[in-house]
């Protein structure tokens, strides 16, 4: 038998952190986005968004491309396979004990 | 329009840390549960349980009573009202979240 409660307890932290959940389910609805985009979506300041994405990155959760759009400075995010698959993962978790209390 | 990512970087993080949110899903299942319950539910340690406990009760979102069981120290824990209604509203805004990705 799976126990939602103990899975739940163990859940990683890296991605259940409120603005990196919001920020890695975002991305899983669309192949990239880039930061401007991510911070009217989510309502964080530029540093606060930097430091949770550089926190994914280094978690090799999404990947951090920075180039040039028409020679104005753009850096577009990404998730990487393992991060899609975590958020996948994470998400259904979170289902599965949402589920098991409305029995 | 709702902002449901917006909502969500501003998640009640006493109530979203795993530990937390899973001792009070459980709660919001059954009118309350002894600590042992709760600790075999989620794998917690005593003092991991206490600690995660006296913070919900320091936040007012339950309530811990101490009393004797046929002679022995048991404890109860219950969600106030307002443990209660912020439980729900943290799945709902999560739902929110996660059904928003879907279409």
């Amino acid at each position: 038998m799976t126990k939602p409660y103990e899975e739940l307890v163990g859940l990683d932290k890296l991605i259940h952190e409120p603005a990196r959940l919001a920020i890695m389910t975002a991305l899983s609805a669309c192949d990239n986005a880039d930061f401007t985009f991510l911070q009217q979506l989510t309502g964080l300041t530029k540093g606060n968004l930097s430091s949770h994405l550089a926190k994914l990155e280094l978690g090799g959760l999404v990947t951090i491309e920075k180039r040039f759009v028409k020679k104005m400075p753009n850096t577009l995010i990404s998730l990487t396979d393992k991060g899609s698959l975590a958020i996948e993962h994470h998400w259904q978790l979170l289902e599965k004990l949402r589920n098991g209390t409305k029995l």
